[in-house]
């Protein structure tokens, strides 16, 4: 081989060298400055990258091999430490050239908030835009003691863009206090407390044919499966039934029009597990979702 | 706020600042002088304490918040090092006052010894107590290695003070030799192995109106689930089952008295989920047993 | 006691002092001189040893006792470093001794292409051998990357020494491209992926009367179980679904003539939790499959 | 002993019941938000007061036991997440009314940031204040890519409160351009480069019978010494050396107004040595500065 | 190679078969039972014997290899958990049979205490013994919080039985309070404070001829040498002059006649560099000492 | 900024986009096959990279900033697992491709061997060559137990290259047996033990205006500072000499026409110290040794 030919830095594999003959751009944001318990997510992305070098690049799940997908690794975006509005002002301009070239957004957090950026991105594109969201918590708060950009926010300034009947959240298992569930009870979105894949399963049928955007927190899995996060939860499920709830997806007549997986934090997790569990999770998605 | 109200260390989250206006006192128990295996539940107590700021207060699976139960944090007992019987005699000493006040006593350990000291403290006010336990071990032997104070002993002492038949022990795989599996059977206490929602709640109604303390060994999830504890032991239960369990006894008709969550050894476990998931338990199990 | 007669080194519990009065021959072979991702299973064999210390004697599931059957732990064997042919050939001969004696070999692992040299010298006596893989990945590559000599190809091997239609997979949940799975397919060979102990209860009656090789690469565990290992893969099997295949083989009617478990890989994992679980697996097989 | 008396929550060893006998106020300042690399000294604070469980109260380097002298700690300032300009306000106001009662403020960190406001609190009363800083980094930033409320700021805004000629800087081994260095030279502030403990000790004697402020960076130690931090820097001073200059300031004749300790992050550091020395160093401080 | 000869188990490298042509006999005594802080010195001996593999077994220091000396690893005293008294019972029998046969004991701990029974059996055959001890503790009280079988008493133990004037500390940075310095200054005790190879140099010529036990604490090194004991304390030396220390006995004319290293606690160090070391200061003290 | 233009993948920071206006080549080689003791530092090169983030671009020991040098890294060399061979020629054959453009190779290991091929090519074009060898080992063996291509032997296929007389080792302090050592006393070849800084800074002025090739092995380092390498070496330099050496290096009329950093293994040391230092090295290599 050649030096200057040599396996130049690092990016998920099978990364296309450029992004012109890529159908989706896979982008980290290494954010995690609005965290309240444990920060961390920022390595997220590059953690994340580094395990899929142990993948292999063949699903027996969808019989579909990583060369049957085109898609590029573009890379962290370079977010201003402490500065959550100029942050996610950069992540919608992001956004917002990745759409505009018609390409599939696959970002990876970095901290819930930045779902926030890019569904309103997305939304501009598509109106009639459902969000499928995968999560221990509800992050229906307004604020967090004051701060109207938290970690705990983005799915309540979702509903109010997109409106509310147009959000599914799975899994939820956690919230900071009533005002949470009241507002999921009245505002008319829909919540599967504690389980993914069965009522997701439910739900997929009514979405056929509209686009969808999904934001999958890693935390919706038990701290067993998923300890590398910032504010793990006991109680969670399993890796087995975030892939059943992936496949679901991929063999449902939606229309899925981005993705996100946040709140990797590996620095939590000397085991590697969580990233080696998010790399399949992301292969999976590039299998399955990226037509 | 001023200098001299700031948060005054670290305290159970929500802990009331005086034991005067609470039902219920937390306690830690930090002794593991008869440990055979990996020692450190000393420290189990405090690092529980430290994890409860990372919960949420509020309970989507109990609808309650931590505002609506009122308890105090009183700190450890400061037992005596590689002092079994000091450390005991202490233990029920200190479970006496809080039983004689009328409170609902929470104890954090430390090793299983500690829950002895509290039944025995308990059952002097409720003779027709029983006793749920949930448990990898079945803790049923005379002595270990001609030791009786160890910490392989406390459900035979149990059995022996408020008789075998009011001892109800769930989730057991895992026992020294024969003679405690033949002890379960011939002595009419309750065994229900590997398994511990489902066996609960059928024995549950059958407790209904009865005086009960719970003594949970957090060794009986799965090390997957809580890997660091002392006596690790694969094959046991996922961290909902627990959680189910200690909701299933909430929403029965049985009269908690007193619990204890022990085995917490938290330096086997750098990911935090054994504390993460031990502090949830905590808090379910106040905010559904303390009435 | 008397100095001369302490406790001399460190071997599984239990283990007889020699190997003339042992049924079974316990080994190591510390090799991961192949591994892709990884390495590290070369401390695997000692650290099963040292886990094996917190285990208890008794078997609650199989109710018999390490006392009810003999074995002795003969070390490990001292392999090359970075010589796989070498290696593979030291292991080949330590099995036939072991065969040659009328004894169940019962090999650590190391990597899992020593089940190779294991499997050849089995089937020498047996030729009517039938060999039980449980795994993560199909190890049925022709090589990896030219090189014959991989930890991706015992089990292909194996396939082409004894015939594609006596090996038995279960738990596959990975391979490295589309013709292992189409080899699986038009071999004969047979697969269950992604489960372990329901396919396998439903083969086992197939093989009864017949003799049988079983090898466990501990990956076929979910890293939640089991993050101690090369290539750990998410979406696998827990603990229990584990030792209820191993129950499953004890009381079918196959005759089991030889055993290993493969792939552990200490060093990453902190929480001990993958050789507590193995040291377990161990005691099982021992009690339930050494007749 | 009576439950109600029982250790009540987590301080520094041997800190009075209340603020109203005490000298100084211990107090920690859990932020890190706007930390370039390695986030987590928000945990500082509280491993640095469980860490102090450790240690021995008599101290034969100065011949004196933490009986010997009163201080209370306060527990942490409930600083508001990814708010700089609103958590330095807070530790301002907390700050003056330490100062205002006549007491020592001994502030725990958290990043560096916090000592700026710590620096303006005490100047105010001390006009003639001299900064005594030991630190690996010069933190003499003007701003962070445009940001002026960073953790490598702090310096450069205490030069232009109170005269760079004010301000001795110690340790310091990083800096991130040649500005820093440059300003160091023309400012008029002095800086020892690599070296501590000689360097101080030539200083002292100038300084004597001055109020000084001293802000202690964990990082001035070579990661050896102090892994658990967020920008460790390789070529720093051992434990011994930081000892040996708390105990130069101790003997010398400068009259220590108030002091901090900041950028202790735990989780990178599972030995905990970190906050085992950290704990050391404030025991020396309280028996050595506090009179 | 033959199974039945293969390497039987884990022993300290190049032991003997048996005890028979040895010299020195190697033992464990995994006992922490009165540790005050951080318990998990039973886990020590073992993992300096897995370390012990990667030593090579040539000292460049000493020109000599551990074939020149006869030495057999007789593996870990058996002691019951949770019992002082009885295990320090055990120690002294195991210990006088090793002497009576006149071979050098080298003992590996767990917890300081161990060394009290080994000094009186030392004693018992040497009434001119001389104690040589290195630690960064005076472990000097009469007893600890009442109890006087603590880690914190040995070398008073040994300074009433052998006599204050007779011992000579080195390296001691720590102490619980004024009376154990006021007892090293008015028995006659040497104390080198802080320092070891200096003082010891100036020590041994005085110590010429005659019989000496060495007793060395693991935490005499600073934490970043040897994290993984249980009483870490900053401000240590390094391995490079306990090396030092270690040769300038070697090469003194003293006459070693038994020795200890105690304290090390390996699960509180996942760099392992802790039993790296030790295993190490084994070799030399084996090549060294052993004459 | 625009999404095609964002940071793609993970490089050394500052590395310029191509090779073509680049003097330095920095490139790794993930090769661990030949290790005896603890593999994994085929992941040592991308966690340099890695820990290059939290590093400044200006080095105040030189006075220069990371803009004042153009390098280029080039990614890692795929080589085949578990064949030193085939290894070995692909890294002389890159190598010579870098050489052959008149660049300056700097290459990260992997294990020692890699060294052997870099001083072949460099060899080639520099008859005159000498090499400067900073290490805890001596790696003279001519094998390891038979196999002449491990990670032992390159010193001695070095010597045996181009002369032992033009070799000169720093900091040894451990061999495999004496006939190391003898070599090297026999041979001609410079040997300082234990200490690096000082006998280098005698050697450098009688090796002015000569073409030098440095290799450093992390371990030359205590493993107090740089606990993640195979082979962990007890009373090494520290950190701040080895900056010593580097910048003696830098300042002296050696011209140095290559180097490389091997051994490092990051999965041993979670405190991610060791490729923090590691990364320091390289930034003050890339300043003071390319030209």
């Amino acid at each position: 081989m050649r030096f200057d030919e040599a396996y130049s830095g690092k990016v998920f594999i099978k990364s296309r060298p450029t992004h012109e003959d890529a159908k989706a751009i896979i982008f980290g944001m290494p954010m995690d400055w609005t965290v309240s318990f444990r920060p961390g997510s920022r390595f997220g992305p590059n953690r994340i990258r580094e395990a899929s070098i142990g993948l292999e690049e063949y699903s027996p799940y969808l019989d579909r091999h990583l060369e049957d997908v085109s898609y590029f690794d573009a890379g962290d975006i370079p977010l201003p430490f402490g500065n959550p509005a100029r942050s996610i002002a950069m992540i919608r301009e992001y956004a917002d050239q990745i759409i505009e070239k018609g390409k599939f957004p696959l970002g990876l957090g970095g901290e819930h908030l930045v779902t926030w950026p890019l569904i309103e991105a997305i939304y501009q594109k598509y109106p009639d835009l459902a969000v499928i969201h995968i999560d221990a918590h509800a992050d229906l708060r307004v604020d967090y003691e004051g701060e109207p950009l938290s970690h705990s926010t983005p799915i309540r300034k979702a509903c109010e863009k997109i409106g509310a009947e147009n959000v599914y959240s799975f899994g939820i298992r956690s919230g900071g206090d009533r005002d949470e569930f009241r507002y999921a009870e009245e505002s008319g979105l829909y919540m599967a407390k504690f389980e993914v894949a069965k009522p997701l399963k439910e739900i997929l049928p009514k979405l056929a044919g509209r686009p969808v955007y999904v934001t999958i927190d890693i935390d919706v899995l038990d701290p067993a499966f998923a300890p590398g996060t910032g504010t793990a939860e006991a109680g969670g499920i399993s890796s087995r039934e975030m892939l059943e709830a992936i496949h679901a997806i991929a063999q449902s007549d939606v229309h899925v029009v981005g993705a996100d997986l946040v709140e990797v934090a590996p620095n939590y997790d000397p085991t590697e597990q969580t990233v080696i569990a998010a790399s399949k999770f992301v292969r999976e998605i590039l299998l399955g979702w990226v037509k």
